[in-house]
């Protein structure tokens, strides 16, 4: 039974991560937050106290923390007695993260892969260039470092695993990520604006027959029609749970879509075309050295501060196709999310909510044993069921459509 | 008779001044060129000699130079003995070249309104605000000081005072700007980006029915049928000839018209609303301090290097409307300019070449005494006949439309 937990980050999906770990105090013990500006972690602690979101009384404490700094994350993990770290910081934190739990025997949590700040886009699979090359360490010293556990990576790659219960033979996963909430702003990205367009300024790698395929971003486009979003314009996208479920799953076909409205795809062409969304410095007339993107950060809205007004719903999901009995069959297993719903829970936008709720799941599995494999795993390499049925009840309904049927999924 | 000229800026526009001064140094004498970054200036006298521009003999000179520095320029006036200075440098150095002018003794000539760097738009007329503070200061001092003395403004300024002949009575004049040719590129603006977007970030002023009327950007559209280029799309535009010919005209309506292309509108669009054309400084996630519109410029195109590809044509113009003779008439005065032309002449662009050879236009009718009028003026205010006449010899021939017919303006 490992207790006490050290979530690193106070952005939006840590908002969601303190205030459902919150929730199960209980089990999961003393909380901390750590971040670069410790004024976000107590504006988090804040929240928590208004919302009474406390199960029992506790320990929740803030902490200034560099998280590329390994002695110091070693140090804190060691201080505060953490014995699960949940990181939920810059995509650029990870290797030092991992490190810190791997010398510090903590089990480690993330949600997102590892990028280097100069590198955009780099070769597949992702996970291969950082995270899985310290796979043979996490073993040896026995620690627990679950990849990926939000929800795109994360429950996605559950519903994945999941869907071999209904096929002989799985042809095609089919992952499918709409947003049909407005934030009711000219633009604005959904999380952090460097990683949002990072996301998209490279390649588009797929998983097709078997072998990576790449076409550049918004060159295909699909639609779909979603329950309760309905019909939903998206464009094949490159994504961290590809890189895993190509190798972990013996699919032939994976991809990933993500919905996109046109002024999305205006903003984000033009800032490309002109060399806005470069994380390589220029140089202005005046000698000032500059990273552009930076520059585009610190213009666009603050996504924390979107949640108050967003309204409307996500639906996020694995559409599965493949043979079962001999007959075909396809399956879409999802959830719907509401974004409205989320800021009464916890203060932030639905997009948050669905990415900061699955990784206190993960760390719940681990304080009960049921996760704690003492190894590096993607999510689709653990038991989904328990993982789905805990979701189930933390506010992260899954539901299965299957031929005319659409209903919940119960474990 | 005044001689030797300190041409100030070395961009498009004065690698266009620095070769028409050199066609015609028999009657400027020395050409002295300063800008902060003095290899720029070595760049045009390279250009210059491989033209073989000179038209005899004489001085041709680079020097580094602050223009915002009163002192120093003053003091390069002096060591150069320029009697005449045309400022071709940023929209921001214009007062403090002017009050060098005074000081000195030098004739002034610009081709664009000053700038405060931190003011975008500010309340019409915008010579008002800084320029013609000083005009009884020049009058005193006996400099003459001719204010925006480039195409438009300046020639349009110059067409406008000829159309008088023309009409008992003048109700409209339309200013309109076309630039038909294409650069090839994705996207690029024809001039220094930073001013370029300053003209179009604020109000749009326009003078109607005896008073400004105010608009936003890309609110009011006008297509027109052009020689030459044909039909051409247009947006009322704030600029600054509106602000003397409203003033010095007696005419009730003067608008400005600028041809825009789709793409040009989207691209602004875009960074307009998402704050990156503002020349207030936003601070980045890492604490830097950063004027976005300056990082806009350090990654667009720079407008010097876009003349070798560029072809097509420019027609700027006057559209002006009245009564003759009891009688509605409609004439429109234009130049055409060819994008190609200009660069085997000089090395530049069409729109460089337009707004570069009428300072040098004018510097010759101060030479000549003709346009010495000893005190500041804007070009409408002075005879218009021979610096038309100079321009249909210089590389600008002017053209009248008067109903059906469309010929040269011969003076």
């Amino acid at each position: 039974m490992k207790r006490n937990i050290l979530i690193i980050g106070a952005g939006g999906v840590a908002q969601v991560v303190v205030h459902k770990a919150a929730q199960n105090n209980d089990v999961l013990g003393d909380i901390h937050i750590a971040s670069r500006t410790v004024a976000k972690c107590h504006e988090i602690i804040a929240s928590v106290r208004e919302k009474k979101a406390m199960k029992v009384e506790g320990v929740l404490e803030a902490h200034a923390l560099d998280a590329m700094d390994i002695a110091a994350t070693k140090a804190l993990i060691e201080k505060t007695g953490a014995q699960i770290v949940i990181n939920v910081g810059s995509a650029f934190v990870n290797m030092s993260v991992l490190q810190s739990c791997i010398e510090t025997g903590a089990a480690y949590i993330d949600t997102a892969i590892h990028e280097d700040p100069l590198k955009i886009c780099e070769t597949p699979p992702w996970y291969g260039n950082y995270e899985w090359k310290r796979a043979e360490a996490c073993e040896k010293a026995g620690v627990t470092a679950i990849l990926g556990a939000g929800f795109d990576p994360g429950v996605v790659n559950a519903y994945a695993a999941l869907s071999r219960n209904y096929f002989d033979e799985i042809h095609s996963i089919d992952i499918i990520d709409v947003n049909a909430g407005s934030h009711g702003r000219w633009f604005a990205t959904n999380f952090d604006p460097e990683i949002n367009f990072r996301e998209f300024t490279g390649q588009v790698y797929s998983w097709q027959n078997n072998e990576w395929a790449t076409n550049q971003m918004f060159e295909v486009r699909q639609e779909w029609d979603l329950p309760v979003v309905g019909k939903s314009t998206t464009y094949m996208t490159g994504h961290d749970e590809i890189h895993s479920l190509s190798k972990n799953m013996g699919v032939p076909n994976i991809r990933f879509w993500m919905g996109f409205g046109e002024r999305y795809i205006t903003v984000f062409t033009v800032l490309k075309n002109l060399g806005l969304l470069s994380e390589q410095p220029v140089k202005t007339a005046e000698g000032q050295e500059v990273v552009p993107l930076k520059v585009v950060k610190a213009v666009l809205p603050d996504p924390s501060t979107l949640a108050p007004d967003y309204t409307g719903k996500t639906c996020i999901g694995d559409l599965v196709k493949g043979v079962k009995d001999g007959k075909p069959r396809e399956i879409f297993i999802y959830n719907v999310a509401d974004h409205k719903d989320a800021y009464n829970e916890v203060g932030s936008q639905g997009i948050s909510y669905t990415a900061g709720v699955p990784p206190v799941a993960a760390a719940l599995l681990i304080a009960n044993g049921l996760w704690d494999v003492k190894k590096m795993a993607n999510v689709e390499e653990l038991p989904p069921e328990p993982f789905l049925g805990l979701l189930n009840e933390m506010g992260l309904p899954n539901r299965i459509r299957d031929g005319d049927t659409d209903e919940a999924l119960v474990f």
